[in-house]
Order: C-alpha cells, then structure tokens, then sequence
C-alpha cells in the first residue's frame, strides 16, 4: 500500500491494533492462528494493525522472528489494513529492521523506545535521527518513560517522516503540555489503551491503542465514536465495561497483561493460549476471572 | 581457563571489572584501543572482566558486535583474567550467545535482565532456567529491578552452575533480606559499584561491579580492602574521594554514567571518548568537571 504521509496521518486517528503472536504447544510460532488472528482484527473493522508491539512478545522473539512476523502480516492483511511494524534494539539493526519491513511492503515502522538503560538528549536524538533517515517509510515513535522528552518529541518530529507518537506514560499534564508545544502535525496516539484513552483525548491525542480488540473489537470502537463525538459520559460507562478486563491484565505490575488476553483467545477458540518466557499463563482463578467476563460481554456462554 | 564453580565464586568476591567498549570517530568498534582497555585493567590488578555489560554499552552493539566483543576479550586477556561475558535478550538469543561464549572460551555469562515490559514470576523463572540449563558455563544474573524478587532468586540458585547475582536494585534492606533467605552458597556482588558498595557489603554482599576503574583502579582496590577487614571508616573516606566523579556519572537519570568513563579515558589518552546513541558525549562545563577530578587524583596534570 503506498499513500502520503498525510494520508496516514488521517488513517491514524483510529484504534490502532497491536496484534498478538501465537505459538503451539512447543512455543514455535503459530501461523495459522496468526494469519485467523488478522483476519479477526479486519473482520471486526480494525484499519490499522501493528506487529512487533508488546502485545506481539516482540522482545521475546528472534530478529529473525520479528522480520518474519511482519513480512507473515503484510501477507496475510494483503491490503485489507495498514501495517506498521515495530522495530528497535540498537541503530544499525533497528535500520536494518525497517528496510525490511520496506522490502515486505509494510506501510510504516513504529521504533521502540531504546532499552538502553543510559540515555541523554543529545543521543536520544541522534538515535531517532539516524533510524528515521535511514528509511523512507512514515515513522511512529513509541514513548514508554519521562526520559524521551518534548526537547526531543518537538526536534524530531520535524523529520517529514515522523508521523505520530505513540504516547505511553501516564503523566497526563505532562502529555497535554506536550502536544500543546509540540503541535498536532504528527498524530498523538494513546499508547496505554482504553483504560486511559479517555483522559488522552481530554488532552489531545486522536486514536489509541489496544490490545483487547485481539478480544472484541466492538467496546472498542464504541468507546472511539464516544470519543470522537465528545459524548465523555458515554465514553465513560464503556469504560466502566471493559475495566474488569483491563484490570485483570494490569495485575502483578502489568505482568498479566498479555497473558490475559491470550487466555480470553484460548477459552474463544482463537488461540493456543500459550506465552513465551519471562511471562507465564495464568493462574486457575484468574482463568475463571477471564471467562467470567467473555460470559458478561456475550462471547461464550 | 577451567574452574569449578566453587573456585569461581572465590574469585568473584572482588572487584568486578565492566570494561568500556571503545569506538573510533566513524562509531566502529575501535579493537586496539579495547584491547589496551583491558591491559589496563589486568596491570591495574583486575582479575574479573564482564564484556558486554551496561559499561560496554551492550545494547548499543549489534548481536554480532557484542559477540565479536566477547571473543576479543578473552583474546586479549589470554587467560590472565576469568572473563564473563554479558548476554540477554529472548530466551533463544541468549542461549545462543552463552553458547558462543564457550565456544570462544569465556569463563562464565552474565545474563542481563530481561528487556520485556511484562514479566510474571513463573514465567522469569522459565526464562533463566532455560538459559542456565542450556550451557556448562557459570552463570551470574544481572538484577536490575525488583520485579526479580526473592522468589525467583531463591528457585534459581538451586541450579548448581548459577553462581552469583549482580545485584544492582538500591534497596538495601529488601537487598538484605535476599541475601539472608536465598543464602550464601552464590556469591552477592553488589551491582551499583563503589557509590554503594559500603552499605551493600554491610548487607552482605563480597564484591561489587565498577566503571570507574576503567579509569583508576588504586582507590577501589583500596576500598575493596577496607571493606574485607570491615574497616567501614576508612572505605568512607575513599567513598569521599570517588564521589565527585561519581556523582558527575549519576546526572541526568545516570545518563551520564558511560560518557563520563569515556571523557576521562579520551583526557588520559585511552580511547576517542566517542559513545554511540542513545547517549552522547558531555557538555564542555562536564568535561571540565572531569578534568578537575583527575587532576586531584594526580592522574593529570
């Protein structure tokens, strides 16, 4: 798929899907159940669509893996949805990363924040800098901590390319301080899905992110058209809806986090259910806990 | 070099050396100038060097790079020092790089904390137990935040070749209380170096890591000894000395920490000084700031 970065920019304003990554039994990738897993996302109207995010166990796959989980995407999307794959680690694989993703045909790359555990201004830049002119691809970055600040959110998304942000830290003032300085020529995302897209929209950002649409697509978008039309006590009673959910995956510092969701998938027939190290599956009540809300939203009996 | 674990353990309780990997003006790893480093070192009376640590900018090397890196130091140390090779990312990943380790003859991993966002007990336990059972070579684990707690630590130092943690979480009594349940049949080596290796070895632990003596190694080996005899008086007073230079590399969220290390070596004439992004070289009034220290240390002029 080939559009302007405009284009994307305006495609972005959405729920932007972060797909997941099933495995067997033997914890190989399954891609039969990654290619149904697509398919879901589309058919239940999910535009865009994100390998190698979090929800995707990227840091707990191969390079080789990763490159091969987006190329499988492309494929599989086969024009239906926009693809933008996650890359990272450091610069030179990172750019290697998005010149295959070019080569594969995704439409975008969104850079992980670096693992680094030391980081200064000046390199953070340089850092963006050298992954964003490395590839002609339109850029999303991935803002996990306070440390990538708005001196180096406002120099880099001068680069053409960079379209958006997906903005992961709960500091709404700091957010709202953000976009506010920053401006709004790229698209502000809600990097911490629907639990806190209210408050990100209150503050600027025009799409979100969301891991549970691999579940439901629908309290998704319902929550979205609340959004979009400022209907906030609606969007707020939806809220209220999926909490039991997100709360269930917030558990043991985020730790349940994808578990959860690839639980909901195995009791739906969706997946193995299986996780890769160093996550785990949950525990018998917590499996109960998940079911009890498939019951409550109509998904299983 | 073959040892037993045990011989091992006893050659931990030391100063554990994290030597810089050095680049030349166009970002390439400079090799002589690596090699110097760990000359350095070794005629500086270390005796345990760990490529590929946090100092080494581990996550600023391709896979490649940090794999080169490892069989270079244990090249060019030639057996005059037990060499411990950093590893990490997906479970693969890592057991490939111990693997490589001992093809080249290292002495020992260190496995770096997983980068994932998520991580639930059972599944961290998988993780370093996969890795562990995987290669001969002892292996010491890198903590870096509580998320490995007790639990995990206590159900992997039963694998008999885990043979030490490097502990770099700053809570001394949870610090404390690890060590007092997990019990001292591994080696607890204090991660976050000399700033905090006194109050560490009162909780217990027998060696700590250090950056700084790839700059000077005299005052640490000083402080490593007044801390064996418990002489805590004396180890505060070197605590004193090192502080200024410390707390330079502690500025910006510890962005500093490898910068510093460089400069000063690029001020001494063993290496350009260049780091690779997300970090980058220091402001003027910084570098002058080192140049004070050394000058006290009576390393300058």
């Amino acid at each position: 798929m080939d559009m302007t970065f405009d284009a994307l920019k305006q495609k972005m304003k959405t729920i932007n899907a972060i797909n997941i990554t099933p495995f067997d039994d033997q914890g190989r990738i399954d891609w039969n159940d990654l290619r149904n897993n697509i398919d879901y996302l589309i058919r239940g109207g999910i535009s865009m669509i994100y390998p190698c995010g979090n929800t995707g166990e990227f840091y707990s796959l191969t390079l080789q893996e990763a490159m091969e989980v987006t190329r499988k995407v492309v494929e599989y999307a086969s024009g239906r949805a926009t693809i933008i794959a996650g890359i990272g680690y450091d610069v030179q694989t990172a750019c290697e990363m998005a010149k295959h993703a070019e080569a594969v045909g995704a439409d975008g790359v969104m850079i992980h924040q670096p693992i680094n555990p030391y980081m200064l201004n000046g390199g953070l830049l340089a850092y963006y800098q050298k992954i964003v002119r490395s590839t002609r691809l339109p850029v999303t970055l991935y803002v996990k901590s306070e440390q990538v600040g708005l001196d180096v959110l406002r120099e880099i998304s001068r680069e053409p390319n960079v379209v958006g942000v997906k903005y992961a830290v709960n500091n709404l003032p700091l957010f709202a301080k953000t976009v506010k300085t920053v401006g709004n020529d790229i698209v502000w995302i809600c990097g911490t899905a629907e639990m806190w897209a209210p408050f990100f929209f209150a503050a600027g950002a025009e799409g979100f992110t969301s891991g549970m649409v691999n579940v439901d697509t629908g309290r998704s978008f319902a929550m979205l058209a609340a959004l979009k039309a400022n209907r906030y006590a609606e969007a707020m009673d939806i809220w209220e809806d999926l909490r039991q959910f997100e709360e269930l995956r917030e558990k043991n510092s985020n730790g349940n986090n994808v578990s959860v969701v690839k639980e909901a998938m195995r009791q739906l027939g969706m997946c193995s259910g299986k996780v890769r190290p160093p996550i785990t599956e949950l525990q018998p009540n917590e499996k109960e806990m998940v079911r009890q809300v498939l019951v409550k939203w109509g998904l299983l009996q």
